[in-house]
């Protein structure tokens, strides 16, 4: 691996403190912001994120705020799903599609109120995509990226960690809905959510100010439950098929492609820019689509870096975008787009890794 | 430093191969994308820049392409460069701002026709404010990121090697303009352009297959010259008062506090979104301003990763945003920017850079 050069365009968290002293090995970047991704080791950060409970810097999922007599109006017109019936207190997992039904994001999209709301963005500037068509569109709206940066806990033991910090009221915390709870004389929004398949929270910090006083105030508070800094972990995302935009999904997908149908009304997301686009390919569905491959061939020395193609013969009839050796499943797991000819779980397929070819079948789940 | 974790989502370009080659060791991510930063030391690439010839991957500066009957109409509504006189073959630097007259994006406009522009970009997905605006205004142009990634040949020796590649042709390119130039059968854009002040050109590799087989003609025809892969130099580009989008300036400010005052015709640039914006500033002049800043103490160990504020006394009224150890002018060179009560060439300040507190003074004009 080589080095990252730091600069200011390559932006610190409220928490970047924290995370230097607890021994960050190595970053990504994510919307123009330092994302740890090794702390102690991949493997080690693995094991201990299925066992105990780990506080993670997400400040990169940025918010794009909506606020105005138009914002429920705007955040219709971004996505397929419908948004009706949600309320305040709950958060969307929202597909962000544009007129071509090419997925722009796939952000959670948080209810503050009727005429508030937070997109918790994926890896790209969502933020002057809904800006440009609040301005083309003249609506009642602002849009702007506020000083929200969210802290996940993550692990089995994220409700005993947070109920130390926060009360035992987070532990009634719903999947996917959220409370606004105190922390130091401070309203801050904490969701039952997050990007691990092993439970927790995400904290949504608003005043860079008290990010350290809250990190503090967790690791201090998780000392008997061996509480740790932790980040994403490549392994345990792709077990979980947990997608990555920008990874495994990009502008030229459409969410069906990406598994996503579920979560697009497309008969009745009215006002939604793609619908169009997408009412053909909700019928027909597609021809592509995300599955779990398991490939063979010895564990793999590191991740994916660029499409690895999936072939049938001397077809190409797919490709892998993420991939990592599990420990517990004893195999390497990956994520791939795969042609509906091929996508039937069973299916043997072979894997171009740049190490070589490895023989690889099509799944019918992920493995958590 | 940490290191950089690979991921698909960090694209590769068409000459990542050659780079890799050449032992990069260090990467910046931009628009998504891996940017080299260091090839030897960046004290050694600074000198061999001033010498000789490096060819660069800023296959990263991305493109958005508009095309179509209001390609020109979208154009001028991003920008308060007034575009009327432009003519195909010309490259413009045109700062884009939003409502509010913030900046977006610095990019460089190519006009290739009345109905075809290339915008190369800093870093900002400016395709999704694009995008936005085109959508939201129901304009006739089609808009998205071509195949299209740039190579730059930058140094004294600029102009020798491209010769040798290209033809004594492009000995006539004038200073942002263009001339599209064969290469293996291939129309290319050629521009005299580049992000160094020692001379050079960028080449539009249109089509990723021919990237390489670009590189490797440049290396082979500049053995003489002493070629080497480069990349934008953190010392040279301060030295020379070349802006970085992310770093020096973000949406927080105008073209007026960059010092951009002079691409902005807010009089005549009829349609631009920010130009309502603008043009109280444009009268009145910006409250603060990018200034050069010579700071003194021991050379700076490494460059700026956040903020560092400037004091006068014990008043925060500025903050240098890059900054480097110049061998050639012997002192620390910084991009910082200033409130008007401070920014007089001449005036004393203090950094507080991480290392502690350095003396520091407001310069006339950069260093080269």
């Amino acid at each position: 691996m080589a080095l990252i050069s730091p600069s200011r365009r390559l932006r610190r968290t409220p928490f970047s403190e924290g995370v230097e002293a607890a021994g960050v090995k190595a970053y990504t970047v994510y919307n123009h912001m330092l994302l740890p991704t090794v702390f102690r080791s991949m493997q080690e950060d693995y094991r201990h994120l299925k066992e105990a409970v780990q506080v993670w810097d997400v400040a990169c999922e940025r918010q794009v705020e909506l606020r105005g007599p138009d914002a429920s109006r705007l955040m219709q017109l971004l996505t397929p799903r419908d948004l009706r019936s949600m309320l305040p207190g709950q958060c969307y997992y929202v597909p962000i599609v544009d007129e071509t039904g090419g997925m722009l994001n796939d952000p959670v999209a948080v209810k503050l109120a009727e005429d508030r709301w937070w997109i918790s963005i994926a890896d790209s500037d969502l933020l002057y995509w809904v800006k440009g068509l609040a301005y083309g569109y003249r609506l009642d709206v602002l849009v702007d990226e506020p000083d929200v940066s969210p802290l996940a806990v993550q692990g089995p033991k994220s409700d005993d960690l947070m109920a130390a910090v926060f009360g035992d009221t987070v532990r009634d915390i719903r999947f996917f809905r959220y409370k606004v709870l105190d922390f130091q004389g401070r309203d801050l929004v904490v969701a039952r959510s997050g990007y691990s398949k092993q439970g927790g929270f995400e904290i949504y910090v608003e005043g860079s100010d008290i990010g350290m006083p809250l990190w503090h105030a967790l690791m201090e508070a998780g000392r008997s439950l061996d509480v740790h800094a932790g980040c994403p972990n490549g392994i345990e995302r792709v077990e979980g098929g947990l997608l990555s935009y920008g990874n495994d999904m990009t502008d030229d997908n459409t969410p069906h492609e990406c598994g996503l149908g579920k979560f697009c009304n497309t008969q009745t997301a009215i006002g939604c820019i793609g619908r169009d686009a997408l009412l053909r390919v909700a019928v027909e569905g597609p021809v592509k689509q995300i599955r779990p491959i398991a490939m063979g061939g010895d564990p793999l020395p590191g991740g994916c870096d660029r499409f690895w193609p999936i072939r049938a013969g001397d077809k190409i009839v797919g490709r892998v975008s993420s991939a990592a050796w599990s420990p517990d499943f004893d195999t390497n797991v990956a994520i791939g787009m795969i042609r509906m000819t091929h996508w039937d779980p069973g299916t043997e397929v072979t894997v171009e890794a740049p190490d070589g070819t490895r023989p690889a079948t099509v799944k019918d789940n992920f493995w958590i």
